[in-house]
């Protein structure tokens, strides 16, 4: 299997946890498609991914599959053991709704604010902003934080008792939080300690040391 | 189990569609939340979801599963033979790709359109709209139809060789463009005929008749 992407972008950052998490590394070659300089929107890239977002998984028959969740999907289907994604259907319900929270409130309204109200990828990427939205987007991103530490503070995980999926998409929030300088509220101790805890996983360790190096 | 939802919406309908394709609504009470009035958005309902979005899933448990997405995968699951999220793992990922891009590039757009370009729900529950953002998102919407078109040339179904729930969203999508009176682009022949298909299934025959009514 193939993965274009561009290293250190929060949700790269998420499948390559996922990855991680699924010890599948091996099974893996990485081709880096230049967000700056825009390689994801070439009709080449396109053709692979109608919508020009990184991450895309290349499977060996030649199959695209974009999308973060949808990719983790396959990773978690992969060796017949789900661990990610859920294995009941209540599981696989929650799971999948506290991702798409975490999508919802946390990371890609911080995504929109970084394109829209701030320079984002330069001026010759981002011919279109709307920083009105943008920073609309920013204040329901920290509303989010403030929702996730109240969900933490009765449970391990964003999804319940196991690590899931949905960690990993709170974790792409705060990697883009934190590159965006936009620090999670004092008070919000339970999201702080889950995520001191988050980071003793090597999948998500790795992936934090890697998202330091410059955008 | 129970699902709060407003009958004629088109994420709703995603629901109900998914519930009739795995003839499960004997299973469930319907609850009506009604949108006009914001009973969506009381405190009450916000502990139910903290979205303040329709449907939403209660269990026997008394757990809540919001989102349309989350749903489908519970009530796939249910009864342990998956036939709207995939099988194999190429399936679940190319359906949860298909499925999300549904959203991304048809229903999701449109609804922003609906509520930030046009009057929405009513000047009591639109209290901020920005009209630039609704209207570009309707253009996306529109791109997406002809991007859903070239996928249906050489496809039977949206995820490729079998109905699934990437289908159910652009069903979805369309709902909430005939509701808006966004035609189809005539030259859409591809996405006109699968749709034209889909209607004869009873699942979107009954959901379409009650979507006609007032909304």
């Amino acid at each position: 299997m193939k993965i274009y992407d561009w290293p250190t972008g929060p949700y790269p950052a998420r499948v390559r946890i996922a990855l991680t998490e699924k010890n599948l590394q091996s099974h893996v070659q990485f081709v880096k498609v230049d967000l700056l300089k825009g390689e994801n929107k070439t009709p080449e890239f396109l053709a692979k991914n109608y919508a020009g977002t990184l991450p895309v998984l290349e499977l060996d028959d030649g199959t695209f599959i974009a999308e973060s969740t949808a990719i983790t999907e396959y990773l978690d289907a992969f060796d017949g053991t789900p661990t990610l994604t859920g294995q009941t259907p209540r599981e696989k319900g929650v799971i999948h709704m506290m991702n798409k929270r975490a999508e919802l409130e946390l990371l890609d309204p911080i995504s929109v604010y970084f394109r829209h109200a701030t320079p984002g990828l330069g001026p010759d990427i981002e011919v279109y902003q709307n920083s009105e939205w943008g920073f609309r987007q920013l204040d329901r991103a920290m509303r989010g934080m403030r929702y996730f530490d109240e969900v933490l503070r009765t449970q391990p995980f964003v999804a319940g008792e196991k690590f899931s999926m949905a960690d990993i998409t709170v974790i792409g929030g705060l990697i883009a939080a934190a590159f965006l300088k936009q620090q999670v509220p004092e008070e919000c101790e339970a999201l702080k300690a889950w995520y001191q805890r988050m980071q003793q996983r090597p999948s998500v360790k790795n992936q934090l040391e890697m998202s330091a190096l410059p955008f």
